[in-house]
């Protein structure tokens, strides 16, 4: 049988058609898109018919608004590290502590190596952002607040609209890691006061090695990477034209399947984790449930090991994760959850299901035959499961 | 009749071998390289096999040292950023004159926001380093030296391994661009004190939006795009799993075919040089001519504007370009030739032909009897060629 791949927030399939359109690209016109000559020419005009599906995407207002880049790391990093050099007199960072690693370990670095001072705002125990703080912290040194638009754990959205607007009134910059967000949300860059966007072809069926920063017009921008000219300036390096031309399918199709896929994608995701609460009780569901991806559910079983909860689901033929891929591997806690509090006896055994548009039905149907005996049987093996009084039973009751 | 591709130098036909390689990445091995589940593990495995791939092409001592980038830019930065922040006390760069925009446009950044002093070298008139210049630059302030291995534009190549003990000597890491230099140059990385190297796969017939830096194991290293911790903590962002796998391909064509394609090339470049020269005359062969790259022939046409050349040769159905990709568009004079001293009535009329083992013998014919009429045609519409006296002839006649 064909394994089950719930581990779409870490990285999604290639779609076919995207790199059906790719591949002319690698060996017929292959010309680089900066040359003059014939061979340049065609492939010039692919790449900018690309950048306008992902202006279309995003709701862009001008499609040179679009910078690609190699993926969301580096998007992000460059939103930040710009804002840092063309904001005079700015200096301060404000974000949140439940950002991925892509934004956390670059401002952490500029705060230990340029004395950069970084505030990180934190949540509540639904993982929400706590906005009187973030007021607060707003000032005349803030040259940029980078905050996600929604947390690869928990599926948490924020407010990023509001929180522009705000930080807009202070005259700092506003950037959003909307990694998670760009193909599971509406998305209409028009209409906010958003000034960057950071996002990642692989999160939407688009391929790897390939990401957007979308930067408003007329907002100052200098360039992480240096090199030739290439993307108005903002961007060295020879341009990945199969990538991007794949990007840009990606984002046609992402626009078109939007709407229907997306509530299909929410039903199954509410199936497998009412049916998992239901069935096997004991489990906490972590995130905001009232304001999450459609397509996340971060489930944590009391007392247990989350490496032992996935090599046991991975043998049953199902692909999950504990968090993000970047922490995977390692058997630390997650900085979000801890962020938003979850109790000790909570915090490993954490498995995050992310689904796609490919999920099918019939998949979380046997998802939920086969998850409760395997946390039953690692109940059974585990000394803090019998010894232990449950402390989740009350919150989960709270949250589902 | 096929148009004729003499523009390797900008970037380079994918192989379709590398396509094939590269393909089942996409749709079908998609996992995420650092996910612990079953869709992670032949990935992790691939990109592994890959980057042997690489270590062998490169003499490297260890697959450790290879780390994937975006491309030769990125890895240029990368490069140059991290000497500067793992050599305490030490905040000098040395460069040179003909550096690609990849290191000059980001160690002038450098320069201007952060107050690193940096050396350029200059070259001669048949582009060689002033090495005695470069000892008496060299000194417990440097932190590094950053030297190409082959020059884009006129392929001339420089000694970076003696060069590297030099630099080695004064404490200082050396970093070479061998952007250029890498399938079309032996290269033994174990046999030398260099301890960075960067390339990028669209110049060996591998694919765009990849590149690697090599860092010799025990040299330290900080992370220019910072994220999770993939290439062990020396890249963040998630794995370009089917790029890596382009470029390991790609690395293996090249060792495969690397002696006899050269040779074959060499003998090209020499015909095509030698018939442009004697059929049309007036040329300067620019670049030391007996210390070149075997497929780069850089070529000044006397009094003659290069762009109307390159114009002139696309539409006979040949690209080449004027040098680095990065500056074509642009009228401006190259900086490789300026640096070189070239005279100022043969600066503008500059081809540079770059040829790659695709190139045939039937091409070479082709070109050879369509450029005497170009150059003809327009050195009859040139006012500046019929009243102004040559000044390269004896200088061509010194070098050819
Ligand atoms: C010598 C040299 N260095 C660096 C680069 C930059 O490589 P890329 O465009 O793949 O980033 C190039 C190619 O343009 C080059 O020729
Ligand atoms: C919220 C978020 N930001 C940034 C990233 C980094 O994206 P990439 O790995 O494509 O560089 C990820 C993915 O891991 C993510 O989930």
């Amino acid at each position: 049988m064909r394994p089950i791949y719930l581990d779409n927030n870490a990285t999604t399939r290639t779609d076919p058609s995207v790199v059906a359109d790719m591949l002319p690209y690698f060996s017929e016109f292959f010309g680089n898109a900066s040359s003059q000559h014939s061979f340049g020419a065609p492939v010039a005009a692919a790449v900018r018919a690309a950048r306008q599906s992902l202006q279309n995407l995003l709701g862009a207002a001008a499609e040179s608004e679009i910078v690609f880049t190699s993926g969301g790391t580096e998007s992000d990093n460059s939103a930040i590290l710009s804002a840092l050099e063309t904001q005079d007199g700015r200096d301060e960072i404000i974000t949140t502590t439940v950002e991925h690693a892509a934004v956390l370990a670059f401002v952490g670095h500029l705060e230990k190596t340029r004395g950069i001072k970084v505030h990180y705002i934190d949540v509540d125990a639904r993982g929400r952002l706590d906005i009187e703080a973030y007021k607060r912290l707003l000032g005349p040194r803030t040259a940029i607040v980078s905050i996600m638009w929604a947390n690869n754990e928990t599926g948490t959205i924020f407010p990023v609209s509001e929180l522009a607007e705000v930080a807009h009134a202070a005259g700092a910059l506003f950037h959003t890691d909307a990694v998670q967000a760009v193909g599971k949300l509406p998305i209409d860059l028009k209409s906010t006061r958003i000034d960057m966007l950071s996002l990642s072809g692989h999160k939407l069926h688009g391929p790897k090695g390939i990401g957007a920063l979308y930067v408003r017009k007329g907002v100052k921008f200098k360039p992480l990477i240096r090199g030739g000219h290439q993307e108005r300036g903002r961007r060295g390096g020879t341009e990945n034209v199969p990538g991007i031309i794949g990007l840009g399918k990606a984002a046609v199709l992402t626009a078109e399947r939007f709407q229907e896929e997306l509530g299909r994608v929410r039903k199954l995701r509410d199936r497998l984790e009412q049916g998992i609460v239901q069935q096997i009780g004991h489990c906490l569901v972590n995130g905001d449930l009232d304001n999450r991806l459609p397509n996340t559910s971060n489930i944590a079983f009391e007392h247990l090991d989350g490496e032992a909860i996935l090599t046991n689901m991975d043998r049953a033929g199902i692909a999950a994760s504990s968090g993000s891929a970047c922490t995977a591997g390692s058997t630390m806690p997650s900085h979000v959850l801890k962020a938003m509090g979850v109790p000790a006896s909570a915090l490993q055994g954490v498995v995050r299901f992310s689904l796609s548009r490919e999920t099918t039905s019939e998949e979380i149907d046997r998802v939920l035959e086969s998850m409760p005996q395997i946390i039953l049987k690692l109940r059974g093996m585990s000394a803090h499961w019998t010894h232990q009084p449950s402390q989740t039973d009350e919150l989960a009751s709270s949250f589902v």
